[in-house]
This record gives structure tokens, sequence and C-alpha cells, in this order.
């Protein structure tokens, strides 16, 4: 199985031309990109799942912020100097699922650091214009870059029709359950409770805003903790976001949610996992796959300029472009949150 | 385990004093009372999972049609004689889920021939009268009982969010499988692919209007089935519901079922199944669990009087109340399709 | 036309024996009542609309709070003591209306203070239990009052669809267009626009919280001030929400609102206005009608007590039930925005 | 104000040479094209209200179906030979409408047939693959070009989220009026009653398929037509569909549709109109514009070619492209119900 070399990578990328942006285009400047847990695995592992298999050298970075250096033909609304955020996607715009407003369903799609496609962690990228936007004055590089975790989360609450006054439980606080419970949080849930096994994570949710939390402990049946978080609530949570991609997650999910209430699923784990069918049946709950994300950046622009989302605590680390092994490193080791990589040349 | 002697239970109903109807109420001449698989298990088994377990003699079936014989006070829209069906819920009214217009969720609901509620296989039955329905004279009893069978298929695509011009798959020829390919077909889909084990229940569904039948043989995989089902559809299904109650059809609806697209689960089967959870996600797929049925009387009487809808060839066994226990006898064969017991006096 | 005299009303009450609660009731010693525009309208115009007309002597008030006093047959989760808020409705539940969960269409409705129905500003009031909420320590009575209004715009949110992130107008700085602002803050607006005729009114809603306001001067189009709107929220807002009641907004709704966008109506004013049906159609725009409230008051308890919606700013003048004839006055004046009546016995 | 020669219009295009596709394009060799009222309108009145008018010669024509003659690049799903149905549109693709998959509202629209933008009335048209979709061999040309009208038909009804079993009323028994009553039924509606002031219009529309009419008579109040309507259905309209573009219609709507209910508007009348705004919000009624179409074109094809709607018997009067003038003389005429043309050389 090929597995990356992500020093050589870099290697590779300072000595390549930089690319003339096309017709709709931008040429970026590289400022903030985050690891991303399926960055490490492309990286460690060569792939994720049976879909997406490393088959060549390639960048990783998908969690992108710049600044404009050079603008395409056809592009009306950036000009150099800009600063932005990258939405990950290029679509192919004439499929039924792009012409129906659901590109993340595109067959066709080009996603960053996705093998076969490329990432942009890298001085430089070019990139369609309409995929991205934009930042505000008060929103910084990191911001930027952070907006493409929060927009997993925006999306999974907007799936799982996430509305005012809901309780709701999330399940797994890595960097995905936190953007979760922001999201939630942001959509007018009036209590998040989140799930982890791991207490120092948890401590981590509550610093962020998660309203309650709820430790899995080794022996704890998912009845268990449905009980216990419903308890914690003052109510069967109305709305389950699952972003662990554990086995005992899924049967949690649909233990512990309201009758008809909405169980989002984002998180990947194993191919295959039993879930208690005949509970979803006699509840009514809806299971919904929730797959990256479309129209979310300039929502979540506008969110965290505004101040009612607030990302920028999530940075744990901090490392230079040089550095990126070291960046790696720290989060394959899982001790931080998000370890953002600063690519411009100081 | 305790289990019904429906004989027994008939002589017991013919020795009771007849009940007055209460406020709100109407005594019911019972017409047509046809036999659902779950009479069957409750009178074979005593049970039904963990939920509904019968503890005393009780009077099965909840598919019925009848005449008014007393009004009681309150009731203005029904008069003795009018021929009439039966939904067969009775509920509290004041729940969240009542007064969210989701009652099939009501924790403190009646349903008949669910324990530990009797049913109306009787020769009078007083009921809510809300919840008993006029027929226009071009429907005749037998539909009117059918309309039980038929609401679950109702419901199931309205959960489905069923709509014009979809391709529909529909696991299980049984009597739910076809009210769900009727209800599918009212719906506006373009074609509805029935899949089952048994080729006599497929040649039978397409008699009664299945565009499509695939069948299940021995050794095939859910995705070779799913392959075969889009091309049969000549695309995947936008939506699947599935009423067999097989983990098999629970991972088929997850392969066949088109990016975007809804799977509904109606049938009941194991209390658990394995299920494929990431192309749940990465195809954005939602599970819907399907219970009952809510609000689907009325439409039902209308789509049958304007004859949109035509369940009639569904009765392929008629019985009378006397003969009851052959009438069990023949559903529990697995022989026909819907079984009807005739409850009047002769 | 017969119009109402407060005082009397209150005396008549004082000297009425204190009806015990039926089966499903609670009997109320009232706290806290806050006078709504429409008991304004019913005491000096003895009518709004054609529709509710006063034929005889009845009591004024639906935004109330209260103590329980007396526990009827049935009612398990209230108790003497409880502090509670109450919904003003009482509903026939078993029309259409009713089982759909839109109750609020309920064509045998009552509802508290509309002919010919009486209202409970009083000592004593006899409520449908399942109409009446316990509030937690920590939710004053005042708030519990302010519920009634609050759900008028929590109501008008749900049904404009409004979601995180949107930018808002809202029509009219009353206190329901305050309440309507509040509720899409809490419901995830970015922003929130409210536009009046009065700058007093929208430095008040600033200080409540809105995001901007606009004034609307003499002369200016509704034209222009779509325009001024879309201005200042930086694009066109995705949701309206008309709590004016005038012909003006109206027309500015279809004309500012984002192509797909939805405006809710929420005020009353003529029986008929005059729209820009063309641009209705070219920008897809829905004109969606709400009338009251369902379900909201749970909601509304969670909402407050959590802290994220604060409606305790909008009281400004306080009375007792003694001074009712003086805080009517008030209300009439218009010079504040929430008059509120204590009926406790001091 | 400038009108449109039809004839040198053909003349100028027979002389013209045929443009090659370009990257994504398929060259056409139109087959047949219906006229559409707002091509008499161009061709007369040289506008449409304010927005879409008339500066140059044009070609008209926006009905459409055509034989693939060459095949761009890019273009996978067609070749040389294939019998297509038209889509009007071209679209940018990257705003933020079309991106969402709302793409009818995309403000750098192209659309055949509308100032400035040509038609495809001629012996060749080029247009993007995408929206050209291949016809099975049992759907003919004339059905292929009927799509159009359809279209409107079909989304009209998305846009009123019209389902099985509703109660529809369609004022105007025009073409978009009997298309809208065709769509409304294939969505499954029990009963379709429309409205028009010319009983020639309504026994036409009886023949197609329309389940009731209700003649508008001189003198008749919008609540006399509202409540015949009502009487005919057995119930007030669950939806009501506007194609006439009468003001009278417009306050039939509101006064007509079920509390509850959706009222959506497609035809075009006065810019403004007057409704009864007070019985909208106290019906909690949604008024809903529905403007062209998205994503009808496939599904058109799919329900036409497996008989579920019969759009054939609309077209009344058949001309050749040498006869064009003839065409739209007898289009101006209103004498028939849809006049088609024949492009193809004989």
């Amino acid at each position: 199985m090929q597995t990356l070399n992500v020093i050589e990578m870099f290697m590779f990328q300072e000595e390549q031309p930089i690319r003339e942006p096309g017709k709709g285009e931008v040429q970026l400047c590289m400022q903030k990109v985050g690891i991303c847990g399926s960055d490490v695995h492309y990286w460690q592992e060569g792939r994720i799942g049976d879909r997406f298999i490393v088959t060549g050298p390639m960048l990783l970075g998908h969690e992108c912020s710049a600044v404009v250096s050079k603008v395409g033909e056809n592009v009306t609304h950036l000009k150099v100097g800009d600063r932005v955020a990258i939405e990950p996607h290029g679509i192919c715009r004439v499929c039924e699922a792009c012409k129906q407003g659901r590109y993340n369903l595109c067959p066709n799609v080009f996603f960053l650091a996705t093998p076969p496609d490329s990432g942009a962690l890298a001085r430089y990228h070019v990139h369609g214009a309409d995929f991205v936007f934009k930042l505000p004055d008060n929103v910084s590089y990191e911001e930027g870059a952070l907006i493409e975790p929060l927009s997993v989360g925006l999306h999974a609450c907007r799936r799982a029709r996430l509305a005012m006054g809901h309780k709701v439980m999330v399940c797994g606080a890595g960097p995905i359950g936190l953007c979760a419970m922001l999201s939630a949080k942001a959509f007018g849930a009036a209590a998040v409770c989140m799930t982890d096994i791991d207490p120092v994570r948890l401590e981590f949710a509550e610093q962020c805003g998660a309203t309650y939390t709820v430790l899995l402990e080794k022996g704890m049946t998912e009845e268990e903790v449905a009980r216990k978080v419903t308890e914690t609530l003052g109510d069967a949570p109305d709305r389950t976001i699952e972003c662990s991609g554990a086995q005992f997650s899924v049967n949690l999910g649909v233990y512990a949610t309201k009758p008809g209430g909405v169980f989002t699923i984002v998180g990947h784990g194993p191919n295959k996992v039993e879930f208690p069918v005949v509970s979803l049946v006699a509840k009514e709950i809806e299971i919904v796959g929730s797959f990256r994300y479309i129209n979310t950046w300039q929502t979540a622009i506008d969110m965290i300029a505004c101040g009612k989302i607030n990302v920028a605590p999530l940075v744990t680390h901090r490392f230079t472009l040089e550095e990126t092994m070291q960046a790696f490193e720290m989060a394959k080791s899982g001790k931080g949150v998000k370890v953002m990589i600063d690519c411009a040349k100081h």
C-alpha cells in the first residue's frame, strides 16, 4: 500500500512553477491550513475505506485560508490581495446532483486532498473562484481555515433539521463533534450534551460551550447511556449527531433520540454496524447521512463575523509549513484538537 | 406464555351485553374485519417483540368496517345506519405527540388488538367517533376494512416524501408491500419495482399493478440485487420502502437507493440488523422509520372512491365470523393475501 | 356597538364564586397579566374586524402567569403551588386541524379574551391543564406572562422556516415586532433589521437586541426602503416578518425579500391590501400567514430559562389589578411597550 | 416600441450560417416548436411588463423538440440522431441560486425567446447539452415540445407541495392551467376543479381530464365562487394554482383555499393586485410564487413515457415553419389551445 511522505510532498511543491489561474479561477497564496483526521489517515494508511485510495504522490490539506495572488478571466467578486477562505469543492455543474443544489453528491466531484485529487497544503494553489470566499477584516486566517470543519457541523445540523429549542446530543468530542456542537448552538439549540470516552476531551468541550457532557465509561450499555443523557438534558434529545464513528454511538443514537426525532450520522467508522431497527420503526426515528457540506461558507463567515459562532479556541497547536512533519506527528498523537499550519513565507 | 384461543374469544363476545356509546363515541355493528399478520402472531406466539405481550383473553382484529348502530352524545358527523371504516386508534389528545399531530407516537395510545388493548373482531364494538369515517356508497365494506393496511402504505410514502416521478423499490410483496406499491403509484411514482423471495407473490403483485418485479434468488448478494433493480427501473430508486422485515432488504435498501434518496422501513423483523453505515453517509441517504399512520382514513376513502387506488383485489379468502378459526388457519398458512371475515349475522 | 367597561368587569369578577376545576383542568390563582393591543381594541372598539365582536360583558387578558390553586381529576404534571404560564387555547381535539397538530386553526377553538370567549384578567381562572406549563424557578411571573407575545414571534419564525445564518427584516417595532426579532435571533439569524415610523421604538428595539434599524420617513417609497434595508444588512433579507399591519410594509416585504425567500405576515391591518404580484412570481417569494401559535410554550420556557431569549426588558409599566383602568389607559396611550398587571392580592 | 416581424426573422434565420456547437453544447435540427402566449406578447406588444423588453430583432420560440445534428466536446449523453426535448435555460452555474439548485432564479440566466435572448423557432439551434434531454421512442416530437408548458405546471405543483389526496382548484383553463391540472393529477390529487370565464375552455378541460369545472359568470363575487368550488369538490381546496393572471382569481384563491393550505400563483397579470390579507393570516394560507421551472424535463419525459401524463391532446393547430405567420395569427386569435409549428424541411 502506498503511503504519503509529507516532507517529500512539500519539497516537491516548492520546486513547482506556480500555475496561472484559468477562466473563472483564482491563484491563491496559502495562509493557514488545518490538519484533518483524513489527512493523517491518507498519510499513515494510504486510504480511507474502499473508495478513497492513495495511488501516487499528492498534496494533503483541505482546511484552508489564503490571499488572492492572481485573478483569472470572468472573476468579478475577488481582487488581488483579498483575504479568503476556500471551499475544497470543484464540481461538474451539469449532473443531476449539481443542478439540484446537492453538489456534494456530484459523481464527478474534485475534492482537495481526497485521492486522486491533490490538496492545498502548499505555498500556492489555484481554485475555482466561486468556491473562494472573501473574509471580512474581523475574521482571522485561522478562523477562515476552520470554516471547513465548521461546515461539516453546520451541514449536519441542516441535514438534521435542527431547530430553535431543540435538545441535542453530539456523540464524539473531537474537532467535528465540537463543530457540530457549536453549530447546534448557532441553530438555536436549548442545550447540547456531548458524549465521549475521553474526559479530557469533554472538559475541553465544556470550555468551548457544550451545555452538558456525559462520559462513556467501560461496561455501560447503550441503553444506560441513553437514560443518563435523557436525565442530563431533562428530556430525550430531539436531535442526535454522531461524530465518533463508533458502533456504540450508532446504537446509542437510536435508543436515546426522542420518538419522532432525527439522528444524523457524520462519523465514519466500520463499513457496517448493527443497529436496533425495531426501535427505529416504533419510535419513527430518521437516520440521516451527512456528507461534507453544500453552500455553508458564506453563512459560516457571517456567523463568525457577527460573533455568533466562535471557532477560534479549537486551534491548540501551530506550526510553519517547514514544520509540516512535526505538525502531522502532533495531529497523529491525538493530544491536541486542531493543528494549524502557517503556509506563509516568513 | 399465554396464547389466544380465538374461538373462545368469539364465544365470550357473543355473551357480552352490548356497551352503550359514551360521549364522543359510537356503537358499531361490525361488518368486515381483515386478518393481519400481527393477529396471527398474537394468536400463535402471544407476543410481538418485547413490547407487545398478551397477558389475558382479548379480541383480535383491527382492519374493520361497520354500520353505526348507536350514536353517543356530542357526535354530529355520524348517524345510525351510516356505513363506516374504523381507524384503530384511541389517543390521549393532551400529550406532546398528540398536540403535534403525531398521535401514532402517543405514549398513552389505545390501539385495537394490540395487547393489552382488545380488538374489534366481534358483533359489536364501541369506538371514538372521530376515528370512525363515513364510507361513500361506492366504497364497499371490504374496501373499508382494507383502508387499514392501505394506510400503512400511505403513511410510509408520506414518511418517504415520495413524490411525482419517483422511481420506487418496495421490498416484500405481502399485503403491506402491496399496499405500499399501490400507495406509491397514487403518489405519482413513475415506476415501482417490487422484490420478494416468492415468485407467486411477485406474480400477484404484477396483477395488482407493480410496474416491475425482481425475484430474490438464493446466493444473490445485496449489491447484485441492487444492480438488478437499478437496471430494471432504468435508474437507482429515488425511494425504497422496506416491508419484508429481512436484514437482507435493509442492506439492499441502502445499497440500491439513489444518493440523496430516502429509505423507509415499515417491516418488523429481528430487533437488530447490520447495515452499511459508510454507504449511508457517503450517499447521504435517510433511513426513516414508519409506524402505523396518522390522518390517512379520509384521504384513503377519497382515493378509493375516485378510483385512483384499487385495493379490492387484495382479498383472496372470505369467511364468516362463525368460521373465524378456519380464517385464522388460512391466514397462518400464508397461502392467500388478505383473509376477510364477515362479522354480520346472516 | 358594545364596548367594555373593564372596571365593571373587574368588580364583577371579585364577586363571583371561584369555579372548581373539572377533569383535566386546573384552577389558577392569577399572577401577572400583560395587556395586548387586542385587549385595547375590544375595550375601545368592541371588535376586531368582522370576525371578533364583543356582544356582552367579558373579561380581557390572555398573556398570563399564575400559581396552581387546585388540581382537577386526571392531571398529573401539576400540583398546588406550581408556578405556571398559560397558553390561551382551548381546543376541540377531534377536528382535522387538531389531529394534524395545527390546532390554532381548530374551528371550535376557545381562546382567552377573544369574543365570545372571556379572558383571565382576574383573581382566579380555570384552564385546561395541558395548556398550563410549569415555570422553572429562574423564570419570573412576568417572563411567564410574556411567553404569549413571544410565542407569536416564535411561531412566525417557524412559519417563515427561518434558519441559522438568515438575514431578517422585521417590519414594526411594537411588542410583537420585538418578540419576532428576539425569536429570529434565537433561531440563529445572522442579523435582524427592524423598520418603524417611530424613532423612539427603534431605539428601544436596538436596546433589546436588534442588529440594525431603518426609520421609515415620510415620502420614502417601498422600493427605496427595500434598497436601504438591503444596504444595511449587506444583502436582501432571506426572511421578512411583517408585524405592523400597514399596506406599506406588505409591499416593502415583497420588494425587499430575497428571491426565493419567505415573507411571513403576522400583523393585522386593513382587510385588503394591494401587493406587487408580478414581483412575487418572478422572485418566487412566499407570503405566509402566521396565526397565533402552536406548541411553543415549553420551548419558550426552555429558551428563557437557559438565557437564550431575554423578554424581561419588554415590560415598561406595571399596575395592580385594582389599577386596571390606569393600566389600560397607559396601554392605549402607546407610550410604553408592554404594560403588566399584577393580579395577586397584596 | 419595437415589435417583432416574425416573417422577417424566419427569413433572416434561413440565410445564417449554422453555428458549430462549442464545448458542452449540441447543435440541434429543430423539429416542433409550440407558440406560447409570451411569444405572441413579444410579437404584438414588444414587451412583457417592465422587465422584458424587445430592443432588436430576435427569434421567438421556447417550447421545442429537435434531433441532434452535431455534438460538441465533453458531451457524452447525446449522439447525432438522438430525438430530444429542450429546456430553454442557460445558466451561470456559479451564483448562489445556481449552487442552491434554484437556477430559475439565476440573475445571469439566458432563456430562449425572452429579450434580450433569442429563441429557437428556426431550422437549427445550438444549446447547452445538459439542458437537452433524450426522448424515448414512444414520446413524440409534439409531446417533447409540450414538456415546456407541462414543466410550468409540474413546478407549480412542486412549489405548492401538492400531494396525494389533495383537492385542487386551478384558476384559468388556458394551456398553462391545463398543464397544471394534468400535473396535479399526476401528483395524486383526488380531484381537480378548474375555473374560467369561457365555457368552451372548460369543456375542453373536462375532455383533457379535469374532474370538475366551475364557470365564472358575470356578477359573481369571489366569495360566491369560493363557496361553489367548495361545494363542487366536497371540501375547500387544499391547494389552489392560479394560472389566469386575473385579480379576481387572486382573491378567489385566498377565499377558497382551505385553512393551512397553499395557493400558488403562476399567472402573470397586472403588476399589483389587491388581496384579503386578514383572511390570509387568519387561515394561515401561503401564497407561493412559481417562476418557470427547475429539474422537470427528465421527470416529465418519464411520466409521459409511462402514460401517467397525456399532453398530446393539447395541440389543436399545426403549421409548417414556412406558415409561421398564420400560426402566430391563430395563436393570437385565442381560438385554439396549443399551436404547433413543424420546423423540419419537407
